[in-house]
Protein backbone atom coordinates (compact mmCIF):
# COMPACT_ATOMS: atom_id res chain seq x y z
CA UNK A 1 0.00 0.00 0.00
CA UNK A 2 1.41 3.87 -1.01
CA UNK A 3 1.48 6.10 1.44
CA UNK A 4 -1.49 8.12 1.51
CA UNK A 5 -1.35 11.92 2.32
CA UNK A 6 -3.78 11.08 5.41
CA UNK A 7 -1.11 9.39 6.65
CA UNK A 8 1.56 11.88 7.38
CA UNK A 9 -0.01 13.43 10.55
CA UNK A 10 0.17 10.20 11.70
CA UNK A 11 3.95 10.01 11.11
CA UNK A 12 4.32 13.07 13.42
CA UNK A 13 2.06 12.06 15.71
CA UNK A 14 3.40 8.66 16.40
CA UNK A 15 6.87 10.47 16.24
CA UNK A 16 6.01 12.32 18.97
CA UNK A 17 4.05 9.48 20.98
CA UNK A 18 7.31 7.40 20.83
CA UNK A 19 9.58 10.46 21.68
CA UNK A 20 7.77 11.61 24.86
CA UNK A 21 7.87 8.59 27.01
CA UNK A 22 12.05 7.95 26.29
CA UNK A 23 13.05 11.47 27.57
CA UNK A 24 11.88 14.92 28.99
CA UNK A 25 13.95 16.68 27.14
CA UNK A 26 11.90 18.96 24.73
CA UNK A 27 14.95 19.82 22.45
CA UNK A 28 15.20 15.97 21.29
CA UNK A 29 11.41 15.88 20.92
CA UNK A 30 11.63 18.98 18.43
CA UNK A 31 14.69 17.22 16.61
CA UNK A 32 12.71 14.24 15.76
CA UNK A 33 10.05 16.29 14.51
CA UNK A 34 11.99 18.56 12.47
CA UNK A 35 14.22 15.44 11.19
CA UNK A 36 10.19 13.44 10.59
CA UNK A 37 9.26 16.52 8.87
CA UNK A 38 11.99 16.99 6.09
CA UNK A 39 11.85 13.56 5.88
CA UNK A 40 8.27 13.23 4.75
CA UNK A 41 8.93 16.67 2.58
CA UNK A 42 11.01 14.17 0.70
CA UNK A 43 9.57 10.89 0.44
CA UNK A 44 8.37 8.88 -2.07
CA UNK A 45 4.92 8.52 -1.35
CA UNK A 46 4.55 5.24 -3.53
CA UNK A 47 6.70 3.38 -0.34
CA UNK A 48 4.36 1.74 2.16
CA UNK A 49 3.87 3.85 5.29
CA UNK A 50 6.02 1.20 7.78
CA UNK A 51 9.03 2.68 5.37
CA UNK A 52 8.54 5.83 7.47
CA UNK A 53 8.08 4.28 10.77
CA UNK A 54 11.53 2.34 10.01
CA UNK A 55 13.42 5.53 9.69
CA UNK A 56 11.31 7.40 12.49
CA UNK A 57 11.96 4.29 15.26
CA UNK A 58 15.92 4.32 13.71
CA UNK A 59 16.85 7.51 14.13
CA UNK A 60 14.56 7.76 18.03
CA UNK A 61 17.13 4.52 18.87
CA UNK A 62 20.33 6.47 17.10
CA UNK A 63 19.31 10.19 19.19
CA UNK A 64 18.24 8.82 22.23
CA UNK A 65 20.66 5.45 22.53
CA UNK A 66 17.90 3.51 23.61
CA UNK A 67 18.35 0.35 21.91
CA UNK A 68 15.14 -1.09 22.20
CA UNK A 69 12.51 1.55 23.94
CA UNK A 70 9.50 -0.79 24.08
CA UNK A 71 11.23 -3.76 25.59
CA UNK A 72 9.33 -3.30 28.81
CA UNK A 73 6.74 -2.91 27.08
CA UNK A 74 6.78 -6.16 25.25
CA UNK A 75 7.88 -8.21 28.32
CA UNK A 76 4.48 -6.86 30.00
CA UNK A 77 2.20 -7.35 27.16
CA UNK A 78 3.31 -11.02 26.82
CA UNK A 79 2.82 -11.99 30.00
CA UNK A 80 -0.38 -10.65 30.56
CA UNK A 81 -1.27 -12.72 27.28
CA UNK A 82 0.27 -15.80 28.61
CA UNK A 83 -1.38 -15.18 31.74
CA UNK A 84 -4.74 -15.45 29.58
CA UNK A 85 -3.21 -18.21 27.65
CA UNK A 86 -5.01 -21.20 29.43
CA UNK A 87 -8.54 -19.41 29.22
CA UNK A 88 -8.04 -18.99 25.60
CA UNK A 89 -6.92 -22.18 24.91
CA UNK A 90 -9.73 -23.70 26.68
CA UNK A 91 -12.05 -21.54 24.43
CA UNK A 92 -9.89 -23.11 21.48
CA UNK A 93 -10.54 -26.98 22.58
CA UNK A 94 -14.61 -26.06 23.55
CA UNK A 95 -15.71 -24.63 20.18
CA UNK A 96 -17.52 -26.30 17.55
CA UNK A 97 -15.11 -25.06 15.58
CA UNK A 98 -11.67 -24.37 17.17
CA UNK A 99 -9.88 -23.33 13.60
CA UNK A 100 -12.54 -20.45 13.52
CA UNK A 101 -12.09 -19.23 17.32
CA UNK A 102 -8.36 -19.51 17.06
CA UNK A 103 -8.22 -16.94 13.87
CA UNK A 104 -10.71 -14.81 15.79
CA UNK A 105 -8.32 -15.25 18.91
CA UNK A 106 -5.38 -14.43 17.03
CA UNK A 107 -7.25 -11.22 15.23
CA UNK A 108 -8.33 -9.41 19.08
CA UNK A 109 -5.08 -10.50 19.81
CA UNK A 110 -4.22 -7.46 17.48
CA UNK A 111 -5.57 -4.95 19.76
CA UNK A 112 -1.81 -5.16 21.11
CA UNK A 113 -0.35 -2.46 18.65
CA UNK A 114 1.83 0.47 20.31
CA UNK A 115 2.64 1.92 16.67
CA UNK A 116 -1.62 3.16 16.41
CA UNK A 117 -1.37 3.75 20.24
CA UNK A 118 1.21 4.62 22.19
CA UNK A 119 -0.21 4.67 25.32
CA UNK A 120 -1.79 1.38 25.29
CA UNK A 121 -2.16 -0.40 28.71
CA UNK A 122 -2.54 -3.87 30.31
CA UNK A 123 -5.94 -3.27 31.28
CA UNK A 124 -6.86 -1.21 28.26
CA UNK A 125 -5.41 -4.03 26.36
CA UNK A 126 -7.24 -6.67 28.12
CA UNK A 127 -10.88 -5.17 28.12
CA UNK A 128 -10.24 -4.60 23.88
CA UNK A 129 -9.25 -8.20 23.35
CA UNK A 130 -12.47 -9.26 25.92
CA UNK A 131 -14.69 -6.86 23.23
CA UNK A 132 -12.73 -8.26 20.07
CA UNK A 133 -13.67 -11.77 20.75
CA UNK A 134 -17.12 -11.31 19.85
CA UNK A 135 -16.58 -8.90 16.79
CA UNK A 136 -17.64 -10.45 13.13
CA UNK A 137 -15.16 -11.81 11.28
CA UNK A 138 -14.64 -10.11 7.43
CA UNK A 139 -13.67 -13.08 5.88
CA UNK A 140 -14.19 -16.75 5.28
CA UNK A 141 -12.55 -19.48 7.67
CA UNK A 142 -13.00 -22.02 4.81
CA UNK A 143 -10.58 -20.28 2.83
CA UNK A 144 -7.93 -20.96 4.76
CA UNK A 145 -9.05 -24.39 5.91
CA UNK A 146 -8.55 -25.11 2.45
CA UNK A 147 -5.72 -23.30 1.55
CA UNK A 148 -4.20 -25.81 4.87
CA UNK A 149 -5.17 -28.67 3.33
CA UNK A 150 -2.77 -28.42 0.26
CA UNK A 151 -0.54 -26.31 2.06
CA UNK A 152 3.45 -28.13 2.22
CA UNK A 153 5.25 -25.23 3.48
CA UNK A 154 3.13 -22.64 5.27
CA UNK A 155 4.85 -19.50 6.38
CA UNK A 156 3.62 -17.19 9.81
CA UNK A 157 4.89 -13.58 9.86
CA UNK A 158 3.91 -12.08 13.34
CA UNK A 159 3.56 -9.25 14.10
CA UNK A 160 3.15 -7.57 18.29
CA UNK A 161 5.17 -8.67 21.22
CA UNK A 162 1.94 -10.22 23.48
CA UNK A 163 -0.25 -10.52 20.22
CA UNK A 164 2.37 -13.58 19.46
CA UNK A 165 1.00 -15.83 22.40
CA UNK A 166 -2.91 -15.45 20.74
CA UNK A 167 -1.07 -16.37 17.31
CA UNK A 168 0.39 -19.10 18.95
CA UNK A 169 -3.21 -20.28 19.09
CA UNK A 170 -3.27 -20.06 15.70
CA UNK A 171 -0.30 -21.76 15.20
CA UNK A 172 -1.28 -24.87 17.17
CA UNK A 173 -3.99 -25.84 15.32
CA UNK A 174 -2.12 -25.81 12.17
CA UNK A 175 -0.12 -28.49 11.09
CA UNK A 176 2.89 -27.93 13.12
CA UNK A 177 5.84 -29.84 10.85
CA UNK A 178 5.04 -27.40 7.97
CA UNK A 179 4.77 -24.52 9.64
CA UNK A 180 7.71 -21.99 10.10
CA UNK A 181 6.97 -18.54 11.89
CA UNK A 182 8.65 -15.67 11.04
CA UNK A 183 9.64 -12.79 13.60
CA UNK A 184 11.30 -8.85 13.13
CA UNK A 185 15.03 -9.10 12.80
CA UNK A 186 15.71 -6.57 15.66
CA UNK A 187 13.34 -4.19 17.66
CA UNK A 188 10.92 -1.88 15.67
CA UNK A 189 7.97 -0.37 18.11
CA UNK A 190 6.48 -3.28 19.94
CA UNK A 191 7.05 -5.96 17.16
CA UNK A 192 8.05 -9.60 18.12
CA UNK A 193 11.89 -10.77 18.01
CA UNK A 194 13.01 -14.00 18.53
CA UNK A 195 12.92 -13.28 22.57
CA UNK A 196 9.09 -12.54 22.01
CA UNK A 197 8.81 -16.06 20.19
CA UNK A 198 10.58 -17.96 22.87
CA UNK A 199 8.61 -16.26 25.35
CA UNK A 200 5.54 -17.37 23.75
CA UNK A 201 6.79 -20.87 23.93
CA UNK A 202 6.85 -20.66 19.80
CA UNK A 203 10.44 -22.12 19.30
CA UNK A 204 9.47 -25.25 21.22
CA UNK A 205 6.57 -25.62 18.83
CA UNK A 206 8.23 -24.75 15.16
CA UNK A 207 10.88 -23.58 13.59
CA UNK A 208 11.40 -20.11 14.27
CA UNK A 209 13.47 -17.23 11.95
CA UNK A 210 13.69 -13.76 11.58
CA UNK A 211 13.24 -11.82 8.87
CA UNK A 212 16.83 -9.67 8.90
CA UNK A 213 14.55 -6.11 8.84
CA UNK A 214 14.30 -3.83 11.41
CA UNK A 215 10.59 -2.36 9.56
CA UNK A 216 7.74 -2.78 11.78
CA UNK A 217 6.44 -4.59 8.33
CA UNK A 218 7.95 -7.41 5.61
CA UNK A 219 9.70 -4.98 3.37
CA UNK A 220 10.84 -7.78 1.00
CA UNK A 221 13.88 -5.48 -0.15
CA UNK A 222 14.94 -5.01 3.14
CA UNK A 223 14.58 -8.19 4.37
CA UNK A 224 17.72 -11.53 4.51
CA UNK A 225 17.93 -13.11 1.54
CA UNK A 226 17.51 -16.36 3.94
CA UNK A 227 14.13 -14.67 4.66
CA UNK A 228 13.07 -13.66 1.12
CA UNK A 229 13.62 -17.79 0.12
CA UNK A 230 11.63 -18.86 2.66
CA UNK A 231 9.04 -16.34 1.48
CA UNK A 232 9.59 -17.21 -2.08
CA UNK A 233 9.10 -21.03 -1.47
CA UNK A 234 6.24 -21.01 1.04
CA UNK A 235 2.87 -21.67 -0.53
CA UNK A 236 0.47 -20.10 2.52
CA UNK A 237 1.75 -17.23 3.96
CA UNK A 238 -0.58 -15.64 6.68
CA UNK A 239 0.63 -12.61 7.95
CA UNK A 240 -0.78 -10.65 10.89
CA UNK A 241 -1.22 -7.00 11.68
CA UNK A 242 -1.29 -3.55 9.80
CA UNK A 243 2.45 -3.26 8.87
CA UNK A 244 2.49 -6.62 7.69
CA UNK A 245 -0.84 -5.89 5.17
CA UNK A 246 0.68 -2.36 4.49
CA UNK A 247 3.98 -3.73 2.85
CA UNK A 248 2.38 -6.64 1.06
CA UNK A 249 -0.90 -6.55 0.21
CA UNK A 250 -0.62 -4.79 -3.27
CA UNK A 251 2.69 -5.91 -4.45
CA UNK A 252 1.12 -9.03 -5.84
CA UNK A 253 1.97 -11.24 -2.88
CA UNK A 254 -0.54 -14.07 -2.38
CA UNK A 255 -1.14 -14.13 1.56
CA UNK A 256 -3.77 -14.36 4.02
CA UNK A 257 -4.30 -11.12 6.08
CA UNK A 258 -5.28 -11.51 9.74
CA UNK A 259 -5.65 -7.99 11.38
CA UNK A 260 -7.47 -5.40 13.08
CA UNK A 261 -8.28 -2.27 11.14
CA UNK A 262 -6.98 0.27 12.84
CA UNK A 263 -6.30 2.67 11.15
CA UNK A 264 -9.34 4.77 9.14
CA UNK A 265 -6.74 4.70 5.63
CA UNK A 266 -6.26 1.04 5.82
CA UNK A 267 -9.83 0.33 6.60
CA UNK A 268 -10.94 2.85 3.78
CA UNK A 269 -8.35 0.78 1.42
CA UNK A 270 -10.15 -2.76 1.85
CA UNK A 271 -13.52 -0.61 2.23
CA UNK A 272 -14.49 -1.64 5.60
CA UNK A 273 -15.69 0.23 8.69
CA UNK A 274 -12.66 0.84 11.09
CA UNK A 275 -12.08 -1.16 13.60
CA UNK A 276 -13.39 -4.01 11.53
CA UNK A 277 -11.36 -7.92 12.13
CA UNK A 278 -10.28 -8.87 9.07
CA UNK A 279 -9.36 -11.87 7.32
CA UNK A 280 -8.34 -11.44 3.69
CA UNK A 281 -6.46 -12.42 0.67
CA UNK A 282 -5.60 -10.02 -2.52
CA UNK A 283 -7.83 -10.73 -4.77
CA UNK A 284 -7.08 -13.85 -7.89
CA UNK A 285 -6.01 -11.19 -10.44
CA UNK A 286 -3.14 -10.00 -8.26
CA UNK A 287 -2.14 -13.47 -6.89
CA UNK A 288 -1.46 -14.63 -10.82
CA UNK A 289 0.42 -11.38 -11.44
CA UNK A 290 2.83 -12.33 -8.23
CA UNK A 291 6.21 -11.83 -9.29
CA UNK A 292 8.81 -12.09 -6.22
CA UNK B 1 0.57 31.38 22.01
CA UNK B 2 3.57 29.28 20.86
CA UNK B 3 3.53 26.76 18.53
CA UNK B 4 3.56 23.02 20.20
CA UNK B 5 4.62 20.47 18.86
CA UNK B 6 1.12 18.62 18.57
CA UNK B 7 -0.07 21.42 16.56
CA UNK B 8 1.88 20.20 13.43
CA UNK B 9 -0.52 16.79 12.75
CA UNK B 10 -3.07 19.26 12.43
CA UNK B 11 -1.26 21.87 10.39
CA UNK B 12 -0.90 19.34 7.40
CA UNK B 13 -4.50 18.14 8.22
CA UNK B 14 -6.22 21.07 7.85
CA UNK B 15 -3.94 21.77 4.75
CA UNK B 16 -5.29 18.57 3.02
CA UNK B 17 -8.82 19.31 4.15
CA UNK B 18 -8.26 22.37 2.48
CA UNK B 19 -7.20 21.78 -0.58
CA UNK B 20 -9.15 18.92 -1.79
CA UNK B 21 -12.64 20.81 -1.91
CA UNK B 22 -10.02 23.32 -4.31
CA UNK B 23 -9.07 20.77 -6.93
CA UNK B 24 -9.25 16.97 -7.68
CA UNK B 25 -5.70 17.07 -8.51
CA UNK B 26 -3.91 15.09 -6.62
CA UNK B 27 -0.36 16.74 -7.34
CA UNK B 28 -1.76 19.88 -5.93
CA UNK B 29 -2.62 17.69 -2.96
CA UNK B 30 0.86 16.64 -2.42
CA UNK B 31 2.57 19.72 -3.22
CA UNK B 32 0.79 21.79 -0.90
CA UNK B 33 1.42 18.99 2.01
CA UNK B 34 5.07 18.81 1.01
CA UNK B 35 5.43 22.67 1.03
CA UNK B 36 4.05 22.30 4.37
CA UNK B 37 5.86 19.93 5.52
CA UNK B 38 9.09 21.57 4.91
CA UNK B 39 8.22 24.90 6.19
CA UNK B 40 6.93 23.25 9.77
CA UNK B 41 10.82 21.68 9.72
CA UNK B 42 12.37 25.09 9.46
CA UNK B 43 9.63 26.90 11.38
CA UNK B 44 10.04 28.93 14.43
CA UNK B 45 8.11 27.22 17.54
CA UNK B 46 8.00 30.65 19.04
CA UNK B 47 5.62 31.51 16.84
CA UNK B 48 1.72 31.49 17.01
CA UNK B 49 0.14 28.42 15.13
CA UNK B 50 -1.65 31.01 12.92
CA UNK B 51 1.66 32.04 11.28
CA UNK B 52 1.84 28.66 9.67
CA UNK B 53 -1.89 28.60 9.03
CA UNK B 54 -1.46 32.27 6.66
CA UNK B 55 1.10 30.44 5.32
CA UNK B 56 -0.55 27.43 4.16
CA UNK B 57 -3.99 29.26 3.14
CA UNK B 58 -1.71 31.81 1.08
CA UNK B 59 0.37 29.16 -0.52
CA UNK B 60 -3.13 27.28 -1.36
CA UNK B 61 -4.70 30.52 -2.78
CA UNK B 62 -1.28 31.47 -4.97
CA UNK B 63 -1.08 27.82 -6.11
CA UNK B 64 -4.97 27.15 -6.96
CA UNK B 65 -5.42 30.74 -8.29
CA UNK B 66 -8.95 30.19 -5.99
CA UNK B 67 -8.32 34.27 -4.24
CA UNK B 68 -11.27 33.64 -1.63
CA UNK B 69 -11.99 29.74 -1.29
CA UNK B 70 -14.48 29.41 1.23
CA UNK B 71 -16.52 32.66 -0.25
CA UNK B 72 -19.43 30.54 -0.74
CA UNK B 73 -19.43 29.00 2.76
CA UNK B 74 -19.14 32.45 3.92
CA UNK B 75 -22.14 33.50 2.29
CA UNK B 76 -24.30 30.15 3.22
CA UNK B 77 -23.10 30.60 6.49
CA UNK B 78 -23.88 34.50 7.30
CA UNK B 79 -27.49 33.56 5.34
CA UNK B 80 -28.22 30.83 8.09
CA UNK B 81 -26.94 32.95 10.67
CA UNK B 82 -29.36 35.64 9.57
CA UNK B 83 -32.14 33.29 9.51
CA UNK B 84 -31.49 32.85 13.22
CA UNK B 85 -31.37 36.68 14.48
CA UNK B 86 -34.61 37.64 15.13
CA UNK B 87 -35.59 34.03 16.83
CA UNK B 88 -31.50 35.20 18.81
CA UNK B 89 -32.41 38.53 19.64
CA UNK B 90 -35.81 37.52 21.25
CA UNK B 91 -33.65 35.33 23.34
CA UNK B 92 -31.58 38.40 24.32
CA UNK B 93 -34.23 40.28 25.01
CA UNK B 94 -36.67 37.79 27.40
CA UNK B 95 -33.49 37.61 29.11
CA UNK B 96 -33.53 38.52 32.64
CA UNK B 97 -29.31 39.44 32.04
CA UNK B 98 -29.14 40.31 28.22
CA UNK B 99 -25.43 40.83 28.69
CA UNK B 100 -24.73 37.61 29.18
CA UNK B 101 -27.09 35.87 27.19
CA UNK B 102 -25.92 37.64 24.35
CA UNK B 103 -22.13 36.62 25.33
CA UNK B 104 -23.27 33.33 25.18
CA UNK B 105 -24.57 33.55 21.84
CA UNK B 106 -21.43 35.30 20.64
CA UNK B 107 -19.63 32.10 22.08
CA UNK B 108 -22.00 29.94 20.71
CA UNK B 109 -21.64 31.25 17.19
CA UNK B 110 -17.76 30.31 17.51
CA UNK B 111 -18.80 26.80 16.46
CA UNK B 112 -18.74 28.35 13.03
CA UNK B 113 -15.04 28.00 12.40
CA UNK B 114 -14.10 26.03 8.84
CA UNK B 115 -10.11 26.12 10.05
CA UNK B 116 -10.85 23.39 12.94
CA UNK B 117 -13.46 21.52 11.07
CA UNK B 118 -13.32 22.23 7.66
CA UNK B 119 -16.16 19.51 6.66
CA UNK B 120 -18.65 21.55 9.28
CA UNK B 121 -22.19 21.97 7.13
CA UNK B 122 -25.07 24.47 8.14
CA UNK B 123 -26.84 21.36 9.48
CA UNK B 124 -24.03 20.75 11.78
CA UNK B 125 -23.32 24.30 12.81
CA UNK B 126 -26.97 24.74 13.62
CA UNK B 127 -27.19 21.65 15.94
CA UNK B 128 -23.97 22.30 17.56
CA UNK B 129 -25.15 25.85 18.07
CA UNK B 130 -28.06 24.75 19.37
CA UNK B 131 -26.38 22.54 21.64
CA UNK B 132 -23.76 25.22 22.60
CA UNK B 133 -26.41 27.68 24.25
CA UNK B 134 -27.13 25.53 26.94
CA UNK B 135 -23.44 25.05 27.74
CA UNK B 136 -21.60 27.14 31.02
CA UNK B 137 -19.67 29.65 30.22
CA UNK B 138 -16.37 29.15 32.30
CA UNK B 139 -15.78 32.72 32.93
CA UNK B 140 -17.34 36.48 34.51
CA UNK B 141 -19.57 38.05 32.30
CA UNK B 142 -19.53 40.46 35.70
CA UNK B 143 -15.55 41.53 34.78
CA UNK B 144 -16.90 42.33 31.53
CA UNK B 145 -19.96 44.32 32.44
CA UNK B 146 -17.32 46.19 34.97
CA UNK B 147 -14.76 46.52 31.77
CA UNK B 148 -17.56 48.28 29.53
CA UNK B 149 -18.71 50.88 32.90
CA UNK B 150 -15.52 52.76 32.26
CA UNK B 151 -14.53 52.36 28.71
CA UNK B 152 -13.94 54.67 26.45
CA UNK B 153 -12.61 53.12 23.16
CA UNK B 154 -13.88 49.75 22.78
CA UNK B 155 -12.27 47.73 20.13
CA UNK B 156 -13.84 44.11 19.07
CA UNK B 157 -11.58 42.05 16.77
CA UNK B 158 -14.32 39.22 15.27
CA UNK B 159 -13.31 35.82 14.27
CA UNK B 160 -15.62 34.32 11.24
CA UNK B 161 -18.40 35.01 8.90
CA UNK B 162 -21.96 33.62 10.24
CA UNK B 163 -20.33 34.25 13.68
CA UNK B 164 -20.19 37.80 13.14
CA UNK B 165 -23.84 37.84 12.81
CA UNK B 166 -23.68 36.38 16.62
CA UNK B 167 -21.36 39.10 17.37
CA UNK B 168 -23.64 41.92 16.54
CA UNK B 169 -26.47 40.54 18.74
CA UNK B 170 -23.56 41.11 21.71
CA UNK B 171 -22.00 44.03 20.12
CA UNK B 172 -25.92 45.77 20.44
CA UNK B 173 -25.48 45.50 23.74
CA UNK B 174 -22.38 47.74 23.81
CA UNK B 175 -22.17 51.73 23.74
CA UNK B 176 -22.35 51.81 20.28
CA UNK B 177 -20.87 55.42 19.59
CA UNK B 178 -17.98 54.08 21.83
CA UNK B 179 -16.78 50.49 19.69
CA UNK B 180 -15.07 49.84 17.03
CA UNK B 181 -15.35 46.26 14.91
CA UNK B 182 -12.41 44.86 13.01
CA UNK B 183 -12.31 42.08 10.47
CA UNK B 184 -9.68 40.88 8.79
CA UNK B 185 -7.49 42.31 6.03
CA UNK B 186 -7.86 39.67 3.21
CA UNK B 187 -9.94 36.40 2.68
CA UNK B 188 -8.56 34.08 5.06
CA UNK B 189 -10.34 30.65 5.67
CA UNK B 190 -13.89 31.70 6.52
CA UNK B 191 -12.70 34.10 8.65
CA UNK B 192 -14.36 37.12 8.00
CA UNK B 193 -13.86 40.66 6.26
CA UNK B 194 -15.51 43.59 5.79
CA UNK B 195 -18.18 42.05 2.91
CA UNK B 196 -19.14 39.85 5.37
CA UNK B 197 -19.84 42.96 8.71
CA UNK B 198 -21.42 44.30 6.23
CA UNK B 199 -23.58 40.91 5.53
CA UNK B 200 -23.90 41.23 9.51
CA UNK B 201 -25.41 44.39 9.00
CA UNK B 202 -22.96 46.25 11.99
CA UNK B 203 -21.27 48.79 9.20
CA UNK B 204 -24.65 50.54 9.53
CA UNK B 205 -24.35 50.35 13.86
CA UNK B 206 -20.26 51.09 14.41
CA UNK B 207 -17.57 51.77 12.95
CA UNK B 208 -15.70 48.94 10.85
CA UNK B 209 -12.06 48.87 10.10
CA UNK B 210 -9.98 46.01 8.64
CA UNK B 211 -6.53 45.24 10.37
CA UNK B 212 -4.70 44.79 7.34
CA UNK B 213 -3.10 41.12 7.46
CA UNK B 214 -4.50 37.73 5.93
CA UNK B 215 -3.77 35.89 9.35
CA UNK B 216 -6.45 33.75 10.96
CA UNK B 217 -5.94 35.82 14.51
CA UNK B 218 -4.14 39.11 15.09
CA UNK B 219 -0.42 39.19 14.11
CA UNK B 220 -0.09 42.75 15.30
CA UNK B 221 3.32 42.89 13.15
CA UNK B 222 1.55 41.86 10.57
CA UNK B 223 -1.42 44.10 10.87
CA UNK B 224 -1.27 47.63 9.29
CA UNK B 225 -0.17 50.99 10.99
CA UNK B 226 -4.09 52.12 11.49
CA UNK B 227 -5.15 49.06 13.19
CA UNK B 228 -1.81 48.86 15.47
CA UNK B 229 -2.74 52.28 16.41
CA UNK B 230 -6.41 51.88 17.72
CA UNK B 231 -5.03 48.31 19.30
CA UNK B 232 -2.91 50.35 21.45
CA UNK B 233 -5.67 53.39 22.68
CA UNK B 234 -8.57 51.04 22.82
CA UNK B 235 -9.14 51.04 26.94
CA UNK B 236 -11.29 47.43 26.12
CA UNK B 237 -10.70 44.71 23.72
CA UNK B 238 -12.78 41.77 23.49
CA UNK B 239 -11.62 38.98 21.07
CA UNK B 240 -13.22 36.32 19.27
CA UNK B 241 -12.00 32.56 18.71
CA UNK B 242 -9.00 30.72 18.97
CA UNK B 243 -6.81 32.39 16.48
CA UNK B 244 -7.30 35.68 18.25
CA UNK B 245 -6.67 33.86 21.23
CA UNK B 246 -3.24 31.98 20.18
CA UNK B 247 -1.76 35.05 18.37
CA UNK B 248 -2.59 37.46 21.45
CA UNK B 249 -2.86 35.71 24.49
CA UNK B 250 0.42 35.48 25.66
CA UNK B 251 1.95 38.87 24.85
CA UNK B 252 0.73 40.62 28.17
CA UNK B 253 -2.06 42.05 25.80
CA UNK B 254 -5.04 43.10 28.04
CA UNK B 255 -7.71 41.81 25.93
CA UNK B 256 -11.29 39.92 27.36
CA UNK B 257 -11.44 36.69 25.03
CA UNK B 258 -14.49 35.00 23.73
CA UNK B 259 -14.13 31.35 22.09
CA UNK B 260 -15.12 28.11 22.23
CA UNK B 261 -12.01 25.93 23.11
CA UNK B 262 -12.14 23.49 19.81
CA UNK B 263 -8.73 22.32 20.32
CA UNK B 264 -7.64 20.18 22.69
CA UNK B 265 -3.58 22.03 22.62
CA UNK B 266 -5.71 25.29 23.35
CA UNK B 267 -7.69 24.11 26.04
CA UNK B 268 -4.95 22.43 27.78
CA UNK B 269 -2.87 25.64 27.46
CA UNK B 270 -5.89 27.35 29.81
CA UNK B 271 -6.53 23.67 31.70
CA UNK B 272 -9.87 23.77 30.95
CA UNK B 273 -11.75 20.70 29.13
CA UNK B 274 -11.88 19.91 25.43
CA UNK B 275 -15.07 21.75 24.43
CA UNK B 276 -15.32 24.19 26.83
CA UNK B 277 -17.04 28.13 26.30
CA UNK B 278 -14.79 30.34 27.61
CA UNK B 279 -14.57 34.02 28.23
CA UNK B 280 -10.84 34.83 29.76
CA UNK B 281 -8.39 37.41 30.51
CA UNK B 282 -4.95 36.94 30.93
CA UNK B 283 -3.89 37.15 34.54
CA UNK B 284 -3.23 40.68 36.25
CA UNK B 285 0.51 40.26 35.76
CA UNK B 286 0.58 39.82 32.65
CA UNK B 287 -1.61 42.71 31.60
CA UNK B 288 0.76 45.08 34.21
CA UNK B 289 3.63 44.08 32.04
CA UNK B 290 1.53 45.24 28.76
CA UNK B 291 4.30 46.45 26.31
CA UNK B 292 2.83 47.65 22.91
Amino acid sequence: MKTYLDCIPCFVRQALEAVRPLTTDVAVHERIVREVLRSAAEMDFAQSPPSMGQFIHRRLREITGVADPYRDKKISFNRMALEMLAENKARVEAASDPLGTAVRLAVAGNVIDLGVKGGLTESDAREAIERALSEPLHGDVNELRRALSSARRILYLTDNAGEIVFDRLLIEQLPLDRVTVAVRGRPIINDATLEDAVAAGLDSLVEVIDNGSDAPGTILSDCSEGFRERFRTSDLIIAKGQGNFETLYDDGNDVMFLFKAKCPVIAAHIDLPLGSHVMTRPPKAARDARCL
